[in-house]
C-alpha cells in the first residue's frame, strides 16, 4: 500500500512536481521501519531521527503527518515493513535551497522481507564520504551504495562494506557494523559517516545489561582483519551475522554473544508490539 | 514548459511511480544545455555524455526520445536552458538494480539564466569524493552541494570550491575549474572526482588555437594559493571569472587570456546556433 496526500492508495502512481528536488536533485531523506502486529518498532526514535535529520537540512517536518503515515501504513500491513520519503518539494532552478518550498511526503507498506542470510561481504573501492553531513543521514542519494552492491554481487556476495575516507570501518549499504574483539563489541563512531541507527543505538544502549563492554570508535584495516566476529544491524532485519569478508570465513553466527544478542531484539521487538 | 510522456506540457504536475529509483535512492542522471535560436549548443556531445553516463549506470539509454525531447523544449523556448532528467524507473524494494526497470525521462525548458557574477567563492570542509563513480557524472545526488552551498552563501559568497579526499582542486558547486599558472591553463583530471563537462572539452581542444598550454593534472591547495586567475565553467553560464578566493582577491577578470576564452566560447555558440 502507498500513503501520500493524506490517505492510503493501492496505485503507487501519484501526482508528482517535476521540479521536486528529492527527484531532481536527491535532495531529501528517508526512513524504514519494522512493523509487527500493525505497530512500529522504535515509532519515537523513528520519528525524532527523522525530525533531527530534516532540522540538519534545514527542511521543514511535520511529525504529526509522519505519525499519521506511519500508523495507517503499520495498519494496513499487520506485519512487514514502512518506507517513509521525505522530500524537499518542488522549488526553482539551481541548487540554493528555496524558501517557499513545501516537503513532499510519502510511504509504502510492504510484506516482511526475506530472513537475511549470513551475510557473504566484500569491501568496496568506493568510499563512505564522512567529510559530508550527508554521510550520517538516510538521506535520498544511494548512488554509490547502488554501484558498490552491484560489484559485490557480481562477486558473488550478498553485500559491501565501506571504508571512510580515513581508511576506518563505515558501513555496510544499508546497515551498520558491529565487530566483537575478544569481549569488546565495538562499532564506528557517528563521525566516522554512519547513519545513527535504532538498532545500533539499542544495542549500545542494552549490551550492558548483557554484559558485554561496548565501544564507539573507529576501526582501521589491520583492526578488522582480527574482528572475531562482525556483524550487521538495520531497521528491518535486526541482526545478520557476517560468514565471510573478502574470503575469509568467519564463525560470527557460533560467537557466544550474538545469539543473546537477537534474542534481546526479538524481545524488544516483542514487547514493543505484541502486546 | 515541461515535457513527459513524449510532449509538451505547461504543468510541471506529472503522474510518476512513488517506486521510482530517482524519487526514492537519487538512482539517475541529468543533463543541463544551453539553447540560442531555437538550437542546443553541443547536442551532440550531451547526447553522447547521457549515453555514457548511463551505460556506467546499466541503465538503458533512448537516444532518440532523448534528442527529441531537447529539441521540442529548445523550440518551446527559443533562448534559455533545458535540463533533462534521467531516472532508473520504478522498482522493488532494496538497492539492487531491477532488471525491468524502465526508465523516465523528462525535461524542462527556462529563460537564460542571470548573467554568472564574478564570483565570490569559498572552499568547504566537504570533500568531493573521488573514489566514487558518481562524482564523474552528471548524478542526481546533489546534497553535498546543496549543504555546501548552502554553506557558503551564508558566509556571503557565491558559490563553493570543493576539494577532493585527497586534498586536490575538484569543482565548483555545478560547474568546472580552471586555473592560469603564468602560461599554463590547468584543470583537474577527471579522476579527481570532477564532470566531463562540455564546456571544459570546448576549452581543452581550443587553447592551443588560442596560444594556450592547458594541462589536465591534480592542483593542491598549496598550488590553488599561487594561481593568477581563477575561472568557472559550465554548460549554461560558459565562463565565469573569480574575483575572490577564501577572501584572497584574484583579478581573474583582467587576466589577459580570459576575454579571449570568452569570445572564442561566444563565437562556437552563435557558430552552433544562429546559423
Amino acid at each position: 500500500m502507498f500513503w501520500f496526500d493524506g490517505a492510503l492508495h493501492e496505485t503507487s502512481i501519484a501526482p508528482v512536481d517535476l521540479t521536486d528536488r528529492g527527484l531532481t536533485l536527491g535532495d531529501g531523506l528517508f526512513d524504514t521501519t519494522l512493523v509487527r502486529s500493525g505497530r512500529v518498532f522504535q515509532r519515537q526514535a523513528h520519528l525524532d531521527r527523522l525530525a533531527a535529520s530534516a532540522a540538519t537540512l534545514a527542511m521543514p517536518f511535520d511529525a504529526k503527518m509522519a505519525a499519521q503515515a506511519l500508523d495507517t501504513l503499520a495498519e494496513s500491513i499487520g506485519n512487514g515493513g514502512i518506507r517513509l520519503t521525505l522530500t524537499r518539494g518542488g522549488g526553482g532552478r539551481g541548487l540554493a535551497i528555496p524558501e517557499t518550498a513545501k516537503p513532499f511526503l510519502f510511504g509504502a507498506s510492504f510484506p516482511p522481507p526475506p530472513v537475511f542470510p549470513r551475510l557473504n561481504v566484500v569491501t568496496t573501492t568506493i568510499r563512505r564520504n564522512e567529510t559530508s553531513p550527508v554521510a550520517r543521514l538516510k538521506a535520498l542519494p544511494y548512488l554509490d551504495a547502488i554501484l558498490a552492491l552491484r560489484e559485490a554481487k557480481a562477486q558473488g556476495a550478498d553485500d559491501v562494506l565501506f571504508e571512510n575516507t580515513s581508511g576506518h570501518v563505515a558501513c555496510f549499504s544499508v546497515a551498520n557494523f558491529f565487530a566483537f574483539f575478544s569481549d569488546r563489541l565495538v562499532t564506528p563512531r557517528l563521525e566516522d559517516g554512519v547513519l545513527a541507527g535504532t538498532i545500533r543505538a539499542l544495542i549500545l544502549a542494552r549490551a550492558k545489561s548483557l554484559g558485554l563492554v561496548a565501544e564507539e570508535r573507529s576501526v582501521n584495516r589491520a583492526e578488522l582483519s582480527r574482528a572475531d566476529a562482525i556483524f550487521a544491524t538495520n531497521s528491518l532485519r535486526l541482526l545478520a551475522p557476517c560468514q565471510m569478508l573478502d574470503g575469509r570465513s568467519l564463525d560470527s553466527a557460533q560467537h557466544k554473544s550474538i545469539e543473546a544478542l537477537q534474542v534481546m531484539l526479538e524481545t524488544a521487538v516483542a514487547d514493543e508490539c505484541d502486546t
